[in-house]
């Protein structure tokens, strides 16, 4: 089976719910007691979530792109557990609006914060094992030239990827702004140049 | 009539259609006299919609996937079946949120229930009709190696497919919860392995 | 200029364009001095704009992907007559929308009838006037086989085109159901087979 | 790294953000003590703000798509230099709203269009970055055929193209229909033919 319409799908999918995102930045009422200028600061943790949110799944559709560069073919085990990744990006935006929502608020924050926490280690467990399953159980769908200690390498990055998501969600019960804080540190860290090898590998 | 575009343009409406599932997850308004819990618990329902609108949904591409992969060329006919298709996807995410906002209602339910079967029934029936115009009327745009026994078993596979929509549809007099049930396990029965075979045929 | 990308943005633009058209159908909150069926039969209006609109975007498509595949490359010319085009497509769901929410008002109902005919015809209007351009001003972009004979039957076809939508319009004046009924007319008039040739020419 | 899917997700984000723009359009609400034909009028700065930032963003994808034709390949750098200007897109159909609800307002309309202004503003200038990125630190990247000289009037565009949206901010601080007219003389300008060259070089 070829891979790309699934290629095409997945594109259409990250990126129809990455521009959802600005769904959850609100124009406010024009209001006589409050300003523009205070109410769009009110919102503030809106702002923060959205570039949070964008740069992760940003991320996310790089390293898609790093998985799939590496596959000849596809099989429908690949085609399914693709949708499940898909499946837990689409809920991104609900749970970067449920967190921002909630930020500021006394009651709610803390289960508000460990969803969104627990949906990017929901998103990154399914990301581990559909790479888990592709380099261990459909290594003849690979390219000939990826070497068994590469395979290993490319596991041991996700394996490790999964940390930071399990720590953010474990840190919205210390505080909201730690999940958040976490959640934005992983972004730039995949982001900024020269932390991660180029290629080959995971973004 | 190349069928490239038509793969994009679909892949592009399904896309769309799959990830607008997210917008029925609401954000509960914080309030004095319910926690976040409470509030997130009594949406289960539009949580429990989600996941099996979405795995229906990726189910009904890969079909669509494995449909035009026997096509060399597209005519006319094909388009507007297609087109047509593409019509009752687009419904799901709406049949989907209205199902779900009434399923804990007394009044309504079952009215809403079965129009979420019924709109997952038309889906397949369509999808029905536009393969047997495909591999009755149209033999001549499918690929040479397809053998009649073939189009036959295929045309079976999809008859039996619609089986279980009506009996989705039927059930919601019963319970709107036996409706969702058996759209939940047509859902899980095309994605678990082995269920089905991997190629060729449908997903 | 090549046109590969210029027909994926396009075909990506009404994609969104026509699932968006589902955002319209809405879910009646529970209510208790009417029915569900009563409150979903209320907005048939609704129901009725979402097949005419949503069939005639496929029309948009099916004909734009045939205008495309008549020419070899594009120019800035025909990107920016293309945006125009597309701006006018994406508009339709805002006018579909209003149409719907005021065919059955007492007030209002001509205005909005004769803006969503208003809307069809700019749409049919701008893919003449893409057309006219292309087929007159830019040949040295067609593919070599076209021939002149061929290009006149093509802008006469367009030309008829823009009338039912200018009826259309002029309707809303007497009957804002004629205005749809019309517009649905059009649609199924395109959508039916063996009413106009299947290959060349515009759908 | 292969070029093209990059070009077929930002596509998506770019079609996904341009069409998003139609949500900003509201069905009035039938109302007894204004016409529809009022209300509508009422709304003009949505109109007008609808076709500004719909030619913008449309220019913005020409432009990209020129940036991107001229690269052999692409790197780790781009893809998120990319991913920058991405967010940015996505950020217009929110502050083209903001815009849009405060023009005839006396209070924040000045705040609104400066931010109008300035989502513009910071786009190019991630634009120019970008650009600035490609042609000085990634020439091995770019097709062969792409000379020193040529690399310099790109820049020195790119880096005036940045200059009428830093007018367009300042000048909400005059009025902000001086930022709206900016605008939207910035978009027609560059759909203007015959203003700037046809090719190479942006559109």
């Amino acid at each position: 089976m070829d891979k790309t319409r699934l290629e095409a799908f997945s594109d259409g999918v990250i990126a129809v719910a990455i521009t959802l995102l600005v769904i959850d930045l609100r124009v406010p009422e024009p209001a006589h007691d409050a300003s523009l200028a205070h109410r769009l600061g009110e919102q503030w943790p809106n702002f923060a979530a959205y570039v949070v949110s964008f740069l992760t799944i940003g991320v996310i559709w790089v390293n898609h792109h790093a998985t799939l560069r590496r596959l000849r073919a596809v099989d429908r085990s690949i085609l399914f557990l693709n949708l499940a990744l898909l499946m837990t990006i689409v809920l991104l935006p609900f749970t970067t609006a449920l967190m921002a929502r909630y930020l500021l608020e006394d009651s709610g924050r803390t289960l508000a914060a460990a969803i969104y926490g627990g949906s990017l280690l929901l998103m990154s467990a399914v990301f581990l094992t559909m790479n888990w399953h592709l380099l261990r159980n459909r290594t003849h769908l690979l390219h000939a030239d990826i070497s068994p200690a590469y395979r290993r390498t490319v596991l041991s990055r996700n394996l490790i990827g999964v940390a930071p998501y399990l720590l953010a969600t474990a840190a919205a019960f210390v505080s909201p702004y730690l999940t958040l804080a976490i959640s934005a540190a992983v972004a730039v860290y995949f982001v900024l140049p020269g932390t991660t090898p180029d290629t080959p590998g995971e973004a």
